[in-house]
């Protein structure tokens, strides 16, 4: 049977046998750029391999497979552009590589490219599709605007449901709209749609609950980036909003303290301090329970779908990959 | 028979039941006030007069009414951004009365908005239509990126046929895509849509280039703003490609020291200069028989159409009312 290394090959060939150059070239060079920049192609993956759990024929995914990705990195380069983020994928990002202008109109333009490879592959159940497509991406937004509504909300004023809220909004609905298009396109009973669709949604949970610690704890060597810049950054991500609900008062009051240091405090001083305070808490274990009983979830909605057990293999072998389990 | 006016009141109607608000306010309150800002509704209009004169369903046309209205003003959201404009309708834009990240983001969300129009509303040719509005997009971003492109360029760079395709992709295609997506709604003949498609192209040449007129040539109480505008931005306009065209050597070197010319110049005592060129090549003369011309490849593409007189007269009318004949 066909394993999860098999998808993910097969994802890096539809990308490398696709051509994303045309004319103007000022539009479509950025366009490749990002396209051809990598990642994990994780949504892509989970597409081909829900389409085949019900015996769908992957040449038929392949439009599906390109939109989904290019959707995913079309929203990358207009967040990386509103956070005024320098790198993408330890490379420059395109507001930074080129302009602001050219990543507005270059990511409108990947939005649109998203439904022409949608669009390019007929199905009797083209509309479910698309109007599974389509709310995604409004749920997407949606999730992007409370993410940056938080930047200017206190630590106080955003409660672990509105958190949770906002990413399965921002990640976790994507992970799911693309589980839910690849076994659509398969023409799956509407049952096991609906317990594929809620395996990604706690898997998307896990999976960004995975990278808020691994802000925290993650070794950097593997990780890629330099632990403790959520803390720089203020971010109210997972740790210091469950931090502020399970700390005591003295705790919470300490945290409150922390995230309210500007100027008057060292960078690091703060990443050490707020560390040595997570410690105290030990929080790392509750954070590790929380993401573990979103990987149970998500493994009970799997097990309920009738379908052969090799065909979920890719699957299960995804989640050990994000859970950090397997390399 | 129903004319122009009725269509136009039928999208006032429409967009008056329409409620544009929702959670989170930060993302659609912008929405909800770029379409609440009115507009002359051209495309929605055109997309119910092409279906009505194939004898569609007006209320089954109404999703896609919303929805191409809703692109085009997430195309003015954006542009507007991108052109740092401060003013939309007499009322500063969305990036101006809020900021930059939120005329991003509820432009992205207007553009998935627009989808989700669409799919509200089934049609055996769904595919073609979805189809169509993408191409439509796509073609949107080219123009716009080639319109951007135009700005670094000098005067001889840009040819007329240059322009002319910048203008088809900026804002013809989206006149014509609007009829033809009103005329599959109908389930037309293929041909007579082809025809149709032809005559919003050139509408939408002709409705541009008029455009440039006016800058030059229109009366400020009717056209709503200060002549002129295209020359003080140096701006590659029909007029001024038009005149390297006809004009003599002497004349073409004129336009361009004038067009070369920056802070050594008066803003005010430029545009003079300009307009007195343009007044002895006798450009307005020009550029109206240019108009001319494409309205009349317009109105024998509308002729050749196989449907009752009657039900072309909101088209025509319309025709008149862009042609500046009829208030």
């Amino acid at each position: 049977m066909n394993n999860l290394k098999y998808y993910l090959s097969l994802v890096e060939r539809i990308f490398e046998e696709e051509s994303f150059v045309a004319e103007p070239r000022e539009l479509y060079e950025p366009i490749d750029y990002t396209l051809r920049l990598g990642g994990k192609r994780i949504r892509p993956t989970l597409l081909l391999a829900a389409n085949a759990l019900f015996g769908g024929n992957t040449d038929e995914v392949r439009g599906a497979a390109l939109g989904i990705e290019t959707f995913h990195n079309f929203t990358l380069l207009h967040d990386d552009l509103m956070d005024r983020s320098p790198l993408r994928r330890g490379q420059p990002t395109v507001y930074q590589k080129w302009d602001e202008n050219t990543a507005v109109l270059s990511g409108d333009t990947m939005y649109a490219l998203a439904w022409r490879y949608f669009l390019r592959q007929p199905s009797p159940r083209l509309q479910a599709i698309l109007q599974c497509f389509c709310e995604t991406g409004i749920e997407v937004c949606e999730g992007q605007q409370k993410d940056m509504n938080f930047e200017r909300m206190t630590l106080e004023e955003v409660s672990l449901e509105d958190y949770r809220d906002m990413i399965r909004q921002k990640t976790a609905v994507l992970l799911a709209g693309a589980l839910k298009i690849g076994a659509l396109y398969a023409n799956a009973p509407d049952d096991d749609i609906e317990r594929l669709y809620e395996f990604g949604l706690h898997l998307g949970l896990a999976f960004q609950l995975q990278d808020d610690l691994l802000d925290g704890y993650g070794d950097t060597a593997v990780f890629g980036k330099k632990t403790g810049q959520d803390i720089r950054d203020n971010k109210k991500s997972y740790l210091p909003l469950l931090a502020m609900q399970i700390g005591n008062d003295s705790q919470r009051n300490e945290l409150l303290t922390l995230f309210a240091a500007k100027d008057n405090m060292d960078e690091e001083e703060k990443v050490r301090r707020v560390m040595a305070l997570y410690e105290r808490m030990n929080l790392k274990s509750a954070v590790e329970e929380a993401i573990e009983k979103e990987f149970r979830t998500a493994v009970q909605c799997l097990d309920t779908i009738p379908a052969d057990e090799a065909l979920k293999l890719p699957l299960r072998e995804l989640m050990e990959t994000l859970a950090g389990r397997k390399k």
